[in-house]
């Protein structure tokens, strides 16, 4: 344990240093191409607010799973904390969640102005395409289009729209689980799915991950529907029962309690077997499953 | 002029086929994984409202100055359009212009909702990089990169910020050249470059291309602003004189309207100037320069 402890900081580390490396500097305002200072400090703000970087932490670890050498994987990394951290900026703006707090500070349009949100959200979007297409990596192609692939319509995005339309809705079991897997699944297998790619892994092994991040995302999604529900703005950053507020479907809304806490035992048991994906890595994911329940005792 | 005509046709509708073939289709609203429904509607309603598609004639056209077979050009012609579709709707939301109308329809907004206008456009930006990074053109690659700089913080955005901005702020001549430049010009300019690149063009033509496209910006930016203040939506296809509503800045608010017109036919020269960077096509993009002004007569 206190190894993958070690292992993780190692890991979220990197991705702070990338993360601010592959952002760009806050510059004057008008000169022939500077960035707006204004804009790179909305991109900033957001990026740089801390967070435990899972999804950026588990491209990592997947890569280093078949191969040592961690640089190459670094654009891809940031990119998928930039995609994650764009969506969260829209997510809280008025005309979606309407939320004021993220991860304890001021959501961004209540700093920046909500036209500078929508715009920061989106240069983080593109950003992250921005440094994956300058990577040599042999591979770089094939891991875009697996991040835009499970980002975009079909993925996270599709997630976020059956979100919008269930809100105020009868409670629905398939919407639910639709949800679940694209805006919350979608975006942690991306990473691993990327890092096997970026490290030549076998086939196999892709296959594994992707069982793997799903259910990651179903336990991580109902401890937060959990967590929520107990209203603890101290374990989430944010005001408590958002969800019953906002009229949305949750988990344990849906199935109650306690078949929600047994629900999330037997997605980190199906994670903790499909763990074998990650090769030499293998125990670094088994512990990180195991520690989602954690959270809610 | 008349071939000129035919090959702008022949280009438009390679990619109104274009975007209809790599837009998703409506599918079922909750299955395993299709796209909800409502974000597809959302998606096509304005992606395939027509308008004159110069982007991506821009990307067919500068390809054909150097190869003959245009399939390989057209995922990337298409991601031009998505990429600039999305700013729009992004553009138009209450939260930036509040625009109710668009080519004439009302806005996507309008019709579907400012949660959803927030999500369409973010599903476009992310499936002009999902269907770019599909291709396996030689040098798909540096396609990517060049529309992620030409449209994102550095780009086009960093033209949206300062436009944002300078809102009901004193003119700044300089501020104003800053947003023609990144607003407009650079998403004319990305496409050009790209069509180059993934003909294998010399250096030098790109390096002329830059040229052309700026000052293409440059000159419709110009006209744009012309024709708002003439304030006539059956050419513009939105309600007049909005950039005076908006207290937004303009060319010939700036520089008078006699400097303005001067400074249009001035681009144009350079422009045409710069056509020889399209060998094979120089005339068609002689001519295409040349038909700017036309408009404001």
């Amino acid at each position: 344990m206190n190894n993958y402890q070690e292992q993780y900081d190692r890991y979220r580390l990197l991705v702070e240093k990338a993360l601010d490396d592959f952002l760009p500097l806050p510059g004057e305002d008008w000169p022939e191409t500077g960035i707006p200072k204004h804009l790179t400090e909305a991109m900033r703000y957001s990026l740089l607010s801390g967070g435990k970087r899972i999804r950026p932490v588990l491209l990592l670890a997947a890569y280093a799973s078949y191969q040592n050498d961690l640089d190459a994987a670094l654009p891809f990394a940031a990119a998928v904390e930039m995609i994650h951290t764009y969506s969260l900026i829209h997510d809280d703006l008025p005309a979606m969640d309407n939320d004021d707090l993220r991860r304890g500070k001021p959501t961004n349009h209540k700093v920046f102005g909500e036209g500078m949100a929508v715009l920061a959200g989106d240069a983080l979007l593109n950003h992250a395409f921005e440094i994956m297409s300058a990577s040599n990596a042999k591979h770089a192609l094939k891991a875009i289009h697996t991040l835009a692939c499970f980002a975009g319509a079909g993925g996270m995005i599709a997630g976020q729209t059956a979100d919008i339309m269930s809100e105020g809705k009868p409670a629905d079991q398939s919407m639910l689980q639709y949800i679940h897997r694209h805006k919350t699944a979608d975006l942690l297998t991306a990473p691993l799915v990327m890092g096997l790619i970026l490290a030549e892994a076998p086939e196999e092994s892709i296959k594994q991950a992707k069982i793997y991040g799903r259910n990651l995302g179903i336990a991580f999604q109902i401890t937060d529907d959990l967590l929520d529900l107990q209203g603890d703005p101290e374990k989430t950053g944010k005001a408590g029962n958002r969800d019953k507020e906002l009229g949305k479907l949750t988990w344990p809304g849906v199935v109650g309690i306690d078949q929600a806490k047994k629900d999330v035992i037997a997605a980190v048991q199906t994670a903790v077997e499909a763990s074998k994906a990650f090769s030499g890595n293998a125990s670094f994911f088994e512990i990180l499953a195991r520690s989602i329940p954690e959270r809610v005792k």
